[in-house]
């Protein structure tokens, strides 16, 4: 299942993976960017599925962290995800095989890229979420035992922090703050194993179906047929339809928080809706009742175009329509659910999944 | 010049250590404590002179970070310095042939003793500063074109973060920060050097000095015959005598911040002095102008145990006489100043040398 990743094959996945990144994960444009300049100068980057790697091959995640709205101020020059990456291989004396994206997300999703184009690595069809998720523990990595650290936190400026620590609040903490004096946001290389641990605990596909996502909003058809193949394909639904009339959003403790309400339209006339969001959308609410709830999938999408809208560009006006999409089962799990649950963020109610919840949580 | 320190050693060492660091370096008793714990399971320590040491031979300083308030109630369990400096040399990928204390000061002049007796290695006489800083870069290595980086920062929890960094301002930042969340202390191992590059950048005989003080404060002699020789022996001179009648302090950004005033008794009866720190203290106001400024030493003592009370100690009612030192001549140089200098703590006045300013100032 190997496939040469080209330039132009990296819009698609950005706006695919957008779609998956529930808003946040970084700014699209930015990662896009950065992806092609780096496959453009270094050549196509080969994807491959986990499995068509040695076991003892070291996979080393790279992604960027911090408020979106200090990335998109603070463009990278391009080769600081390199630089955190490559620090980290020299601290654990080996060269890593293949780099993976720790997370659904315009931008964490294309980092990688840059990584694997400048190295001449390959990068696995996978994430670790199938989603964006604010905190660093928040990964099927985590819950499957991998430890993000040693991680390295680096800056466009060239300090770098090389953390261990003892557990993943740790982790968080440090990390997070690091990244708040390093200006707001920080390049990582973190949660680096081999391939035969990593294979349980990842979501697999990820980046192909963030492209295939890209190709069926791109698709040349109207706006309700895009929308609906969208909904077919990632088993979503529709939330709400409707205007934005209200965002408040504040950075806070280096995440960028907000409130976003909409008023309905059409079918959901006289309705309301309130979104949520911590870099990534985390509720929604119809007329005070919770309707969509994280871990699902929780995206924005314009009216006209059908493309998502992060948390970062909602804007008063927009006319958008709210969807929800399963997640992945590993959230569905306890212990998973405890750190990536409603109650986890300060709400007062449980998950209410799309999707039944499997087995392993009964 | 070898010489083996014994547990009873290290008590005169602390206490002299704590005249020479200015109100701050930490808290000595628990330093103290900790450096004869050490002695006692491991066997004495070996002080040598720096030039005692091949010039390839790595050096590598130990010492705590934090707000004092902190590190009193957060008494290591013993094996943290030997943690973050064993942490450094592993990632340095070689063994320290010594270590030496960052700063004078009760804590930071006997923590590097756990860490030599526990790895059997020698301590050199001497310290980063003659005195005790509030700040990472504010040593004379670093001065000399040390780096503090590759920097080792642990706290009593397992965790880890070795910093690399572009300059001193980001190494102070990030570890100070980092210090913060891990409670507000942290223990350090920084500043590794070879021998030959460190020798011209530190200020030697620091830890005989010390034990010379301590031993000239416990002698069986009069108050005022303790405090004439430790005057005589440290160049310094009587500030002010009197009563503390006021003392503010606050933890801020990691620091211990306070302000002092003391109503004069005997010869400075009517008048009152005002006491400026930061850990350590930096100005000494007699009614309203400076008298003794950083870069000098500036030095609390009880009126009737000629014994230093450190910042953190300084209580409504104390019966005390300040002194004033001069500082190691590397602190004259125009370039220190800048870092170490009144100005640079936010008083709008100059240094005012107790010492004329040596001709590197010219």
């Amino acid at each position: 299942m190997r496939r040469l990743i080209h330039a132009k094959d990296i819009d698609h996945l950005a706006l695919g993976a957008t779609v998956l990144g529930t808003g946040g994960g970084g700014d699209p444009y930015i990662g896009a960017l950065m992806a092609k300049q780096a496959i453009e100068k270094y050549g196509p980057v080969e994807m491959v599925s986990i499995d068509e790697l040695n076991d003892d091959d070291l996979v080393i995640p790279s992604a960027m962290m911090g408020a979106p709205t200090v990335m998109i101020e603070k463009m990278p020059g391009g080769d600081e995800p390199v630089k955190a990456f490559t620090q980290l291989e020299k601290f654990l004396g080996r060269k890593a095989a293949a780099t993976v994206s720790i997370e659904a997300g315009g931008l964490n999703s294309t980092i990688p890229f840059v990584v694997a184009a400048e190295l001449g690595i390959p990068i696995v069809d996978a994430d670790g979420m199938g989603r964006a998720f604010p905190e660093i523990p928040m990964t099927a990595l985590h819950f499957g035992g991998i430890s993000a650290t040693p991680m390295m936190v680096a800056d466009e400026k060239g300090n770098t922090v090389l953390l261990s620590t003892v557990n993943g609040a740790w982790t968080e903490a440090l990390s997070r703050n690091a990244t708040i004096v390093m200006g707001g946001s920080s390049m990582l290389a973190l949660y680096g194993a081999n391939a035969d641990k990593m294979a349980p605990n990842l979501v697999h596909g990820t980046l192909s179906t963030a492209m295939k996502i890209g190709e069926l909003l791109e698709a040349k058809e109207d706006a309700a047929v895009r929308l609906a193949n969208l909904l077919k394909f990632t088993d979503g639904v529709e939330v709400f339809r409707g205007k934005l009339t209200d965002v408040m959003r504040r950075t806070v403790d280096g995440f960028a928080r907000g409130t976003v309400t909409l008023e309905g339209m059409g079918v959901d006339s006289g309705s309301v809706c309130r979104l949520e969001f911590q870099n990534e959308n985390l509720i929604a609410m119809r007329d005070g009742e919770p309707v969509a709830t994280v871990p699902d999938l929780i995206t924005v999408l314009d009216q006209e175009t059908i493309h998502p809208i992060t948390t970062e560009e909602l804007r008063y006006g927009q006319r958008v329509i709210v969807i929800t999409m399963p997640c992945a089962p590993v959230w569905h799990r306890p212990e998973c659910l405890e750190l990536v649950g409603p109650r986890y963020f300060g709400y007062d109610f449980d998950f209410k999944p799309l999707r039944p919840l499997t087995t392993q949580n009964a």
